[in-house]
């Protein structure tokens, strides 16, 4: 085989293995006890009858449920299936695999507890009325491949109404946000870029692209710092189509009116014209971004074609074309921009200190975390973010996330760093431990080969 | 202390145990693997880009959900917390406890994954729509603790909802009524009577006599030979409070015109004279049954005073009071009549064939085997029915609920007895193994002393 041939399989391997797997186990995700049973009279503690007296406890003070039951270590991963990876709408039972997937990383990085919720719908008002109903039994809820705009509709509606007491968090929103944050916050040390001298040109305007523009303004990018494309091509001021639909779409038509300070006109191609960064989340590839675009970015340019599961341009492509560092969505590269780096920390450290909601301050505290974490290590083109094996990560985004929230008056109780810190850290552990003893004893069979 | 002291503090002491171990544990149940994860590559599988092949295998053929994730293992317990036990309307966050204490018992009685959703409502038509929305994630729903009549109107219209694919069973009716006519059958069997000559005089008519009724009168119990009390005394032909009440409770309205044969007015105490069986689903007692009224009942008089936690009169004094045969929902006390034999078998079943509904002619088969058990063990007057450490029992119920949804026609896949009866042992087995494991190597720790 060529290289460009060993690439491509390696690439497809996890797919033929997916396919293998998956009808095998028959679910990533069951539940487990977390309290102790004796033996069958425990249930008259557990359950009736002597489960009425902690019942009528929490009817007494609403609080307590934190305290006798596990919603304050459960979320629930709510989707329509409307847009899943980079598959579109292939509806809530397709969309099953990923959300279980989503619980198993939550679980095993996080040691959250998360459960799919995959509805039957694709109506904006059936997701925020389902999240309203229900908030008793979770400490939060992670949107999930929600198509936009209805998306910006969901998670705008459910943060804004006082009647939403747990956070509400869009991951392919804010947690992707975060993480790329954290990886551009290393490419520019390594390239010596200063943020705000950088040219980046955004691929790409869904939602991850609308986050990660919130969060560059507010690290101190300017709008003239800024291309960003649609499918359409270029967003400046003659985007008529932008104008008409800017009701739903306020971020984008924001863009056509004060980014593009050149007034340039295109496609990708032109957008990526001397450019230092290159920030897609477009559509999958390969050949979204060509090569030959590549060469034509800034010198020692960063590239992140994040689309799953095939990045807008193979990783390889882009550094032959003159990338000097590279970022994509997937674990089996270098640079994984993967909010598994996110997620699983962000939530840990919200549910520790009961958090009413997750700011966009939480999450800009946690991507510094996770950039700083990075650069302990020792920043080099292909380690500008942590990997999700670098288990002291987590608990220190966690901590941090955490420590935000109460600093900003949106935790319901109060925990020093030190002991966020330990906790968060041993939650996280004892995840991870469940596994390796499941594992270990048989509970779970061993992958056969293929 | 005197007989009945101890006993009193015996019957206290789950209460003080639940209150003292709730806040210790923090919830009752977690999400854990089903998987294998050798090590974080295996996310590339089980996550992006890998599982995005099963995602498009689900999205060309719906039914492979069944085998590419959880679903066909999981099950919901819907609640809005409106009849939490015989607490009444608490709301969906002290009804929490419960429901974690109910998916326990799915897990470690019958193997099946179940996730508490309690709802932050009290309307039929919210419950309704969210039980709707939710389908693609479960493999059943099990309703829970809903008040009447709402009860009745979201069962009946769920059951009734062509586009309603999986399972809806209200545990507290037709779970319920599948364990009482278990008890039933060997208390009738242990004290000579024929089903057909037997008098019966139920008290309370919410939703567990209420299918009680529907079961006696499909086993061929006859109206004539039926009292029966709701909370404003005995019903008959006169009850105008009734009749004007009679769509939504249709079959009170019917007992008020065609049982209750010799025209009898009063309360309980009327109803249980000369009675043989009393199967009270009433209001939580001591005292509700008076002693001095079950010594009006016929000679071996059967009582079930099954109100939660405390029944309708303490077993000791209606078998002091003459009663030969007592059964109530407590686990504390002989001839436990308690839905924990009932629904995790009948799920397990359910879920094993993909049936698309449980019919009450499953639920007549799971209690006659229920019944069938016991009987083969040796029937006496503590012993009418098997407790929960009859582990034998649950897969024998679960392939009866089996094979008789496959003989309605009813079930998706076509699977013989004997391996229906392998299939769901195997399930049952290993999630009491799994709860073992976790317990013996400490990753659940240990019941401290008070």
């Amino acid at each position: 085989m060529t290289n460009q041939d060993e690439r491509l399989a390696k690439a497809n391997q996890p797919a033929i293995d997916a396919l293998r797997l998956h009808p095998l186990y028959r679910g990533k995700i069951q539940t487990a006890p977390k309290c102790a049973i004796r033996g069958l009279d425990d249930f008259s503690i557990w359950y009736t009858p002597g489960v009425a007296a902690p019942c009528k406890a929490i009817q007494a003070d609403e609080e307590l449920v934190f305290e006798y039951t596990n919603r304050a270590n459960s979320v629930s991963v709510v989707t329509d299936g409307t847009r899943v990876l980079g598959l579109g709408d292939i509806g809530p039972k397709a969309g099953m695999p990923v959300m279980e997937g989503k619980a198993l990383i939550f679980k095993y990085l996080g040691g959250v507890d998360a459960i799919p919720l995959c509805l039957k719908t694709t109506s904006a008002d059936d997701i925020i009325n389902t999240v309203r109903l229900i908030q008793p039994t979770f400490g939060g809820i992670n949107l999930e491949d929600i198509s936009q705009p209805k998306c910006f509709k969901v998670l705008d509606t459910l943060r804004a109404d006082p009647d939403v007491e747990i956070p509400v968090f869009h991951d392919d929103q804010q947690g992707t946000a975060t993480v790329l944050l954290a990886g551009l916050i290393n490419a520019l040390k390594l390239t010596k870029r200063e943020i705000h001298n950088t040219r980046f040109a955004l691929v790409g305007m869904g939602a991850a692209n609308v986050a990660t523009l919130r969060l560059l303004l507010a690290s101190g990018v300017s709008m003239e710092q800024i291309v960003a494309t649609d499918s359409r091509g270029i967003l400046h001021r003659e985007r008529s189509d932008v104008y008409a639909q800017r009701k739903d779409y306020p971020d984008k038509w924001r863009l056509c009116l004060e980014s593009n300070a050149d007034e340039r006109r295109g496609g990708i191609a032109e957008a990526l014209q001397d450019a230092d960064v290159c920030i897609a989340f477009a559509t999958p590839g390969p050949g979204v971004i060509k090569p030959e675009w590549v060469k034509t970015m800034a010198r020692d340019a960063i590239v992140f074609p994040c689309s799953n599961p095939v990045p807008e341009i193979w990783p390889w492509e882009a550094l032959e074309a003159g990338a000097r560092i590279v970022g994509t969505g997937r674990s089996d590269f270098a640079n994984q921009l993967n909010n598994s780096l996110g997620f699983p920390a962000i939530f840990r450290g919200a549910l520790d200190v009961r958090a009413r909601t997750i700011s966009d301050e939480m999450c800009l505290a946690c991507a510094a975390e996770l950039a700083l974490f990075a650069e302990e290590k020792g920043l080099d083109e292909e380690h500008i973010i942590p990997t999700m094996s670098d288990w002291d990560v987590f608990p220190r985004e966690a901590t941090a996330t955490g420590m935000k929230a109460q600093e900003q008056g949106l935790a319901r109780i109060t925990i020093s760093r030190d002991d966020l810190y330990a906790m968060t850290s041993q939650k996280m552990r004892e995840a991870r431990e469940m596994v390796e003893l499941l594992m270990r004893e048989g509970a779970i069979q061993p992958i056969p080969d293929a």
